[in-house]
């Protein structure tokens, strides 16, 4: 990609409304802005970080065996007071009196659409165990949206139900997705903590919730004898049969008889994946992206590109680098070395080529954006050295 | 992917809501369900044919130059007064008062918010040509949700809008978006027809929409000489300047003279391709997937998995095709061969490759689900063969 073929609006300016460091450098970086309370604009530097984590999650999802599907947002009302959580949800609850004068709901999750699917398509226990799952945007009226996507009224999530016919298979399926839970932030270059936690309106006995420490979090937990701030970027439940009996979800077992299925669900915030990535994995200059997340591998800089010698240098390496399959991008602007420099700090590509006066000894700069350390090297190794 | 491990409920039976064949085809075999009225669930084919269709969207757009982002659903309704839309969207536009009593959109496109990010951000002719898109659920209350996903009240649109310092600009893109379109639509197997159209309410001068021929079309078009019924899966629009004007987004031009940008849009309603792909590509069995957008490429079906051999053959057949990077499914259920046959026409999946009896002469049969021809293959050729 061209930088001046696309779009990243960096600013030096940190914005006053924005309190958490993520929020601040992923307004600064240009991966987002703000369009309305708690509603947020991924620009296309974010939205590439934001794919690539969803990959990530794909992935171990299917290793897992859970099943991707879509479902909608717009459910309607009777299947939350079917559950009971109608009035749980209060004035969170994004609600909409459609033209018919039938209530919709803008769903904040989807325990009652994938159990209202499963009552009408599950009545054995030849058909389970089974997990379904999706990455679909979710809405809800947040008192007080804050720390950018951290706490938004708009949001994407991985949200998973395991069905199954009795206790055990439930451990088993609980066990697999806090194991791919485990690998999936691993993966994201994540520190993240498992603690026992509440279930809350979610219903059933044991959960837990996966926790990255950040001075933004607005959790509070111990880790390693002190109390820490934390930010919540995964939950998972054993929820039992709350919705199966509510919603009337019943197998037959192996002797014919009717039980309620027994129901598991696992939750991932993915924005606030970016956000904690963020939190954990910066310096005073910007963000240091995890290398498994970072929207490009290695930025390309021309630190003059009035100079014919080294903008041809460089579009020669940019070129050589597509060719190979990394995912470059090129500062192709016509803007002072320090600009570059600053703005390539600032957005958190692993991996800076510069290319400037060293090219007369036909040498050119690798630096790695976390340890800061440079190597020279010559044009003809560059490919190998990245 | 393994039948028994995976979730096709499939249909003997026509829903009786369903009017248009695709309609029927897309409940029958297990691609959506209803949920609520025109809002329904991706069950896990559905949604492999919506993700393909996504990918060949992405693609052509990307090599068009457009750079994707993404943009949130909630919208704040001083956007939709200041454009004048919000009196001209009337009962289709879904409105929320939130817990602040700001009145919420749930936007059904997004003209509006690129226009807002535009003026925040571009002000020089310089940072022009430029194309923005994204692919993203919209909502709509329609009087009259009908024929599944054709005319439903949530949706997902590809939504592209170009922002231009002049006419010619314009018209180059357009052009663009045009080429693509028609590159979009033959990739997804369609014969999509380009006729001009009317703006309408989204304004500008110019405007084509894309037809699929079909008895379940809402619009009537003439191609070649008859009145014919046809679904528009695309509409490309001249915008001009009327959200720019109405926005106040202006650029500097050369001169340093302040301009309204020019803009234009673009969408694809996603949904509709597979709808209009069915319309387009079936038989009285079922569904006939073009190939770039089948779920899968390849059924292997056993005729009796209680059969050692029949069972043996056909999981090495399956396992061979999974290293060979080939997208196949096995249909591994107890189930009579005449069901799993009915199924596999049914969901539409290109060659089927039966084992079945004349596997004691070392003999497989590979079947084409278009064109029914059979052929008799020895099992070492399978795989040359597919």
């Amino acid at each position: 990609m061209r930088w001046t073929k696309y779009f990243i609006p960096t600013l030096k300016e940190v914005p006053s409304e924005a309190e958490a460091v993520s929020h601040r450098l992923m307004i600064r970086s240009g991966l987002i802005r703000k369009l309305a309370s708690g509603a947020y604009t991924y620009l296309p530097l974010g939205l590439r970080v934001l794919q690539k984590v969803q990959n990530i999650i794909r992935e171990e999802m299917n290793k897992a065996g859970a099943i991707e599907l879509f479902m909608p947002s717009m459910q309607p009302v009777e299947l939350w007071h079917e559950s009971g959580r109608f009035k749980d949800l209060g004035e969170d609850l994004i609600t909409y009196k459609d033209r018919h004068n039938r209530v919709i709901v803008f769903g904040p999750t989807h325990e009652e659409v994938i159990t209202d699917l499963v009552r009408n398509h599950i009545n054995s226990y030849k058909q389970m165990p089974v997990t379904f799952y999706q990455i679909q945007t979710k809405f809800r009226d947040e008192v007080r949206p804050r720390f950018g996507v951290i706490r938004s009224r708009e949001f994407i999530m991985k949200d998973a139900y395991s069905f199954d016919k009795d206790t055990d298979g439930l451990n088993r399926n609980y066990e697999k997705m806090y194991t791919a839970y485990c690998s999936i932030f691993k993966k994201c270059g994540l520190n993240a903590i498992p603690v026992e936690a509440e279930s809350g309106i979610m219903g059933g006995d044991t959960s837990h919730e996966f926790m990255v420490l950040s001075e933004s979090g607005e959790d509070e937990i111990t880790h390693k004898g002190k109390k820490e701030k934390a930010i919540e970027i995964g939950h998972v439940f054993k929820l039992g049969t709350k919705y199966s009996k509510a919603l009337g979800a019943n197998f037959s077992d192996e002797n014919g008889k009717e039980n309620p299925i027994i129901m598991g669900c696992y939750g991932i915030g993915i924005n606030r994946i970016l956000a904690a990535a963020i939190e954990e994995n910066h310096d005073k200059e910007g963000i240091i992206w995890p290398k498994a997340i970072a929207p490009y591998q290695v930025i390309v800089i021309p630190t003059n590109t009035a100079d014919e010698k080294i903008n041809k240098a460089a579009n020669d390496i940019y070129d050589k680098l597509i060719k190979e399959g990394v995912e470059v991008i090129i500062d192709d602007r016509d803007e002072r070395a320090g600009v570059k420099f600053k703005d390539a700090d600032l957005i958190g590509v692993p991996t800076h080529v510069i290319i400037g006066k060293g090219l007369t000894d036909g040498k050119i700069e690798i630096k790695d954006r976390k340890t800061k350390e440079t190597q020279q090297v010559l044009v003809k190794d560059v490919i190998k050295a990245i």
